[in-house]
């Protein structure tokens, strides 16, 4: 399985560095994120080293969305305050990945936690530029299917 | 398959309602935010009525997923701006889900485009408070597995 030494999930992975480890099996491996953003706040990582959502299969990653949809459970039944969970993917820099090991995030949340996503709501397209927009990643979806 | 006519993502699924839909499948139906933080902004959701993330069945997430992984590739290819995506879902009002039919959002994102995460990150959790933490996930996942 590939592997990167100067990963950190990698390592993770391989029981080469430290980690609170919550959920292994030969697929992913999911631990505590040491930078929680709450209490609880756990990553799901492939085993193998795959920087970034293209480099993932369709099996590992649907992996990584159960083991998440699980914790999901869990982290409601831990006794951990838990009122409702996010998963969050950041894949490429200009989408805040940081470590280029793909990972699914998986949030525990509650009232007052003080997260929160802020972002340029409310531009309003018209149906045209939404149509616009929608024809598009379908002619890119088409070609990306015909490529696979 | 279960339906909720008061459900807008239900009524999208069935063609009962606008959208621009980029992808459809027996399982899953993708179509476009009305409400974008980018232009290109996408959501995937079940063709079914599933409330919650504990509502999916494994074959079904792990759907959405792959279908969510397609579309990152095809929006970096679309001609929209799109230098790197986000992955969200919310699970419970706590988490800011607002609309109860489970939705996995794609978003493109670029540098500048004004998204960000705020939250209280940097509480520095000592090793034992991540392993307490650990413990009571791990015992939660064991009882989940346990009632599955």
């Amino acid at each position: 399985m590939s592997s990167d030494p100067d990963c950190v999930f990698c390592r993770i992975a391989a029981g080469e560095a430290p980690a609170t480890v919550v959920h292994s099996d030969d697929t992913v491996v999911a631990f505590l994120d040491i930078d929680p953003v709450t209490p609880g706040h756990t990553l799901v990582v492939p085993r193998a080293h795959r920087p970034s959502l293209a480099d993932l299969d369709e099996r590992t990653g649907a992996r990584m969305f159960e083991v998440a949809r699980r914790l999901a459970a869990a982290l409601r039944a831990s006794g951990l305050r838990c009122e409702g969970v996010n998963l969050f993917l950041a894949d490429g820099e200009a989408a805040s990945q940081e470590v280029f090991h793909a990972h699914l995030h998986v949030f525990p949340r509650y009232g007052g936690d003080g997260f929160e996503l802020r972002g340029r709501w409310g531009s309003n397209p018209t149906p045209e530029e939404l149509e616009e927009a929608g024809a598009r990643i379908r002619s890119a979806l088409a070609a990306t299917d015909a490529d696979a």
